[in-house]
């Protein structure tokens, strides 16, 4: 018999309707010959409503009360999910933290797993019982309720999988897998089969917010097998797995595009050691994230430095980089605020050539101009303009005949 | 330096502008000099809400679950008191029934306190914290939350305010302390300032709801001194405690009046050994609750029986009556849906003479009708039609001159 970790978002349980066709997919996976232990998040928008509740009360809440106030969203969903099994005429039981045996450091909000004691959920399973994790939540060594963070209900799925040693930990979501591309975009975008976890973490870096980089890395090292289906309908899905050999056959998986980004140019600047050090130094105080990054050497010892970052940041960085002209006695600071971001994702690239070609002759077929590129062993990104972006995607994505996988 | 336990109720806490204001009056109880113990119910009408949202999901909601459900609004009042607390700039801390050590049976939605380690409690006492309890919850020796039923809250305040050695266990409530009688029915109803467990749990057993007899109890068995006060303005309170020997100077400490009462008469009933026995077995397998019951000897070896009931429950206790009917060859059985009960409460009645007489006499003089009467050492209720009930209250209350203590 099989164990699944199964994790249900806050959409899947948002609803009695959703919460009782969430206990019938359990019971589904259950007489497929499985045992389970489901992961669950606060129900749709109960995190937000709390969060909103206690800055009527305080604007800076403390996170130690914080996380014991967030907790009470989780607490509800394993209750109500649990009574929705036992209503079907299974035998269920909801755990939380304290129960689940998941003892954190005691970074409130964003607190770190340190290890777990599945003892009383092994018990449970024993017992024949269905479990109904919490996610998302932990306890500190003296008991006080912590949070995961962002995308804590995931990690809680993915390290209770290890723990369990279960066979799968499936993510059950809105979308039924990882996309060759956002479908929104890319009408013929396909449902990829398997993914390697590298691959998944680039994808997740670009902005694929089905599976976090933090649990992706979780399970990368404890060799976690993760499946990403949807809890709407049937559906194959997504294996998130390590890497294999046939995989190196695909040469690209996937290609993203993310949007809001813009590009600053700090021209004419003494080509001299120590210049990049100084400028990104003095972008890391104002806590503005960089991205991409080239340095080209130009005419008679001068140098231009390009770099993108998110555009909601950018004001931030222009006033870094203007003060920093005087300072350094840089000839001029450009700025361009409507930039996007097309990239191809894939471990093939490592073993085949052509590849960043073949990505520059498709934009170029389509008139798109290329502002910016960086390469890393297996993703290739381009800047172009915002205006081009979808129709970059499109012509990157079929060009690498994504579509026909 | 006094310790305090101060216990909040559910509309104390309702709103985030009543959550601030509970804050200031604990920073005030403090300032006077005071450690405190904030226990803390569950929001309003959270409660009911979740027992709504429960019953969405399957009809008999399993009691594990449910009392994981509910557990949920007392941790939400606690943290969101805690926070407001720190944020008028205090240090403050919410503990749930873990964390308080308040260990229980496995009775679910009715368990009982069966141990409390307050090492945590005094612990952040020590700190300096001013300590955010949740009432209402425990755990069972396997950590699953369990609930105290109903008056849980005021519960887990005496019991806290015991084992803690508390100066005193206030109640702060929407009413400024115990009445003489309820001010909405006798304008000259006065506030009491002391009152004896026993006269308290006469008083609640006749239906004043703000501290349960379960409760009472508890404070009676181990010496904790309770205050009633409100939470909303100032005032003295009244306090519950010990009888004094000057209490007794005190006929009677306070009236009441129970509406909704019904009257039943079995007549002509052979006047032998075990019928009243097998009349009020066969009710109590309807689980009816009777309160007052007289038994008339009659003539010709015939005797007839009276009791009250709730008159939500006169059906049920009317379909047993016409069936015994029958069975014991009664000669009829007569019904009245409109009663109310007027009593007086006070242990002075047990070295006082002529109370009775004084309370028919002021009820005879208002022209009301006595149905029937029952006394115990420090009560004395009688059964009046329900139309003349509020103004026996008046009467009761009056001759015994309670307006002017």
């Amino acid at each position: 018999m099989a164990l699944i970790v199964q994790k249900y978002g806050g959409s899947s349980v948002a609803t009695p309707e959703r919460i009782k066709a969430v206990a019938k997919m359990i019971l589904d996976t259950e007489k497929a010959g499985n045992q389970v232990v489901a992961v669950v998040s606060a129900r749709g928008d109960t995190t937000d409503e709390l969060i909103a509740l206690a800055k009527q009360i305080t604007d800076k809440p403390p996170v130690r009360e914080m996380d014991m106030l967030l907790s009470t969203g989780e607490q509800e969903s394993v209750a109500l999910l649990a009574m929705a099994i036992i209503g079907l005429g299974r035998e269920a039981v909801s755990l939380t933290a304290s129960q689940l045996g998941i003892v954190t450091d005691e970074a409130h909000t964003k607190a770190r797993i340190k290890e777990i004691h599945p003892e009383r959920i092994r018990d449970e399973l024993r017992k024949g019982k269905i479990v109904i994790a919490a996610g998302f939540l932990g306890v500190d060594k003296d008991l006080n309720i912590t949070t995961l963070g962002r995308g804590g209900s995931n990690l809680t799925a993915v390290a209770l999988a290890h723990v369990l040693k279960a066979d799968v930990c499936e993510m059950l979501t809105d979308v039924d897998g990882i996309y060759t591309a956002d479908p929104r975009i890319v009408p013929d975008a396909r449902r990829i089969d398997e993914i390697s976890y590298d691959e998944m973490l680039e994808l997740a870096s670009l902005g694929a917010t089905v599976l976090q980089s933090r649990s992706v890395e979780f399970a990368k090292k404890y060799g976690v097998k993760i499946k990403v289906r949807s809890s709407f309908k049937e559906s194959k899905g997504t294996i998130v797995m390590e890497e294999t050999s046939s995989m190196e056959d695909i040469v690209v998986r996937g290609a993203a595009l993310t949007k809001q980004e813009a590009k600053l140019t700090i021209l004419g600047v003494p080509d001299k050691p120590g210049i990049a050090a100084r400028i990104f130094e003095r972008i890391a105080e104002k806590n503005v994230n960089v991205d991409m990054i080239v340095q080209n050497i130009g005419h008679g010892g001068k140098a231009e430095i390009s770099f993108t970052v998110l555009r909601s940041e950018l004001p931030d960085a222009l006033e870094v980089l203007n003060k920093l002209k005087t300072e350094l006695g840089a000839e001029a600071v450009e700025a361009d605020p409507t930039m996007a971001k097309v990239s191809i994702v894939g471990v093939g690239m490592r073993n085949h050539t052509g590849v960043g070609a073949k990505m520059f002759r498709a934009l170029a077929n389509e008139g798109i101009n290329i502002e910016m590129i960086s390469t890393s062993e297996i993703k290739l990104s381009c800047v172009v303009a915002d205006a081009d972006g979808e129709r970059a995607l499109r012509a990157v994505h079929k060009a690498f005949n994504l579509g026909n996988g």
